[in-house]
């Protein structure tokens, strides 16, 4: 099966490494619309513009599923990608709030959500927790935190400095969505802030989700990698050798 | 006069906001490409092939001239503006280099060129100004900056812990280029940080260069301005009012 998966920029490389990794699929197409990264700071329409854009593009590959690999997508095209495309269609937000139940997260247990300013904006992750019974939501919008990953800072005084000014009212949550594809980068300095929390991965949900619910057949190798961007490709391969390794 | 003035997004209100004051033109259309902001991180061909897009927008206006108020696009595309458009085209990196040759710079100055990624690689401050006989010249990306200002983060403890990061082996420059059109809202963090610096500042250095060599009426009245963005443009609506003002 070919899986063809796509993000903003080069965060979701961190969902194809948790999926190359479980070694599904026998081949993956990414591609990370580089040109015009980041996505979590623009408007809805222009997100959903964008996406069905790399849907196309990557209908070129004749992939069997799609994933967006990118929660500002996930929070505002999913459907539309859906009904442009016969394929099934997974975003990252559904997969991270069943990731949560699976941990027996409890109704007052506190989830602090983390995301994009679009994220964030369109409540998608609150609906679907409180539909789910969840009453301790607090969500946050940290869109500093993107930079600091694109510039491969993963610790240090400038992230400190950032996490205690995004923090500063934020007392021990039980849960913490990293509701970025970018934030898993940054989850051993977001640990040590928050030591006692729980961290949920975009990459490690998605791949629960795919196991529980889709008949993909565990391949003894990893899967091949085709790796596109829509600028710079050579720079996003540079990054994929350094995460995926 | 009606002049057409673009940026990736909402960096070049600050040179609009100088030539605004100094009340050069009768209209000014600024068109911000806030759908694939930033440009600073991008690669040389996709800056020139979105500078010729917005250059292709301002045309419906009839405009007189073109100032590209952004310096990742005057490092890469102005020669390809200049050939895709018959309309005197500036860019700001020249003004610059001007404006600190008129504050009396002499060549043993140190001087800090502040930038993108993509305007420190191209090295063209550097090249105008060896050319210009200058021998101690430093030239640093700080593209965190530019995430900063978008934020709305001018001071406190995040830029200081950017500035640290980004400046500590830099000593006291006695000039320093503000090679981007987001910076001149750090100007007063920076000043404080390098408190015997005089900061060149685009907007500042544009408007000398239109004074000195173009035949441009002083109105008696502020130019009208017409605001365009390629994504949300109520959000930079919001954001020129506030520079603005």
């Amino acid at each position: 099966m070919r899986l063809g998966l796509f993000d903003s920029g080069v965060g979701g490389l961190t969902v194809l490494k948790s999926i190359k990794e479980h070694k599904l699929f026998d081949e993956i197409i990414y591609y990370g619309d580089t040109a015009r990264v980041p996505y979590g700071t623009k408007d809805k329409n222009t997100i959903i513009r964008y996406a069905l854009e790399a849907v196309e593009f990557l209908k070129n590959f004749e992939v069997d599923m799609i994933v967006a690999a990118c929660n500002s997508v996930s929070a505002y095209a999913i459907e539309e990608i859906r009904e442009h495309i016969n394929l099934p269609v997974l975003g990252v937000i559904e997969p991270g709030v069943k990731a949560l139940l699976k941990r027996d997260a409890k109704p007052k247990d506190h989830i602090l959500i983390l995301g994009t300013t679009a994220t964030i904006q369109s409540q998608k992750y609150e609906r679907l927790l409180h539909a789910n019974g969840f009453l301790n939501i607090t969500a946050l919008a940290t869109p500093l935190f993107v930079p600091l990953v694109e510039e491969g800072i993963f610790e240090g005084e400038i992230l400190d400095s950032t996490m205690r000014h995004y923090f500063k009212d934020i007392k021990d949550p039980d849960f913490i969505i990293l509701g970025c594809t970018h934030f898993p980068l940054l989850k051993d300095s977001l640990q040590d802030y928050f030591p006692n929390s729980i961290l949920i991965h975009s990459g490690e949900a998605i791949v629960e989700h795919l196991q529980s619910n889709f008949d993909i057949t565990k391949s003894s190798n990893s899967p091949t990698l085709k790796l596109f961007a829509s600028s710079d490709p050579d720079g996003l391969k540079r990054v994929a050798k350094l995460w995926l390794s």
